[in-house]
């Protein structure tokens, strides 16, 4: 079997409550773009904390380093981060390994 | 379509850095014996910051909060939480709910 270089990652990011909604439909319009155009961007998730909506997650899956660096030089991410840029408060990017998964099938 | 009740919760785990490879087997033997016995598990994704694995993130998925509820008594939770319940040393429960989705198809 070829060996794993998938690159797991935990999107950290804190939005102004202000402009979620914007925020929130940047991020989708940069996601699905991502998932359609890019053969290395595999997989986002993104959640919101219910308590504090503006407190977002992301769980983020790539096939390897070049698909990732690939993905933050690809015209829709530039874009995204220049509309979200004065709309993110806090973001930290956290690299996480998996150490186990189990779900459902079709989940 | 029928009203998504799923229940989308992140838990964020510190582990005893000491106790870290038992953590993580009782984790592992908590989550598939839950997919594989509990119709309203749905998900389970964990994973360890790269730079602090003893730093744990574990997205899960329940149908439905009696799902959950009925998870909680089952009697391979119990044993897991009984068995980790020294190594554990902060747990965070973070009810979330799902602000955007995208991913290649199979994963």
């Amino acid at each position: 079997m070829a060996q794993d270089h998938k690159i797991y990652r935990i999107a950290k990011i804190q939005v102004d409550p202000a402009q979620l909604e914007q925020y929130n439909a940047a991020l989708n319009e940069q996601m699905t773009t991502a998932i359609r155009v890019e053969p290395g961007v595999l997989s986002y998730y993104a959640v919101a904390d219910k308590k504090e909506p503006s407190h977002i997650t992301i769980f983020e899956i790539y096939a390897d380093s070049a698909a990732y660096n690939a993905h933050i030089q690809a015209p829709h991410f530039k874009k995204y981060k220049e509309t979200v840029k004065d709309m993110v408060k806090f973001l930290e990017l956290e690299d996480v390994a998996v150490i186990g998964t189990a779900k459902k099938p079709g989940m």
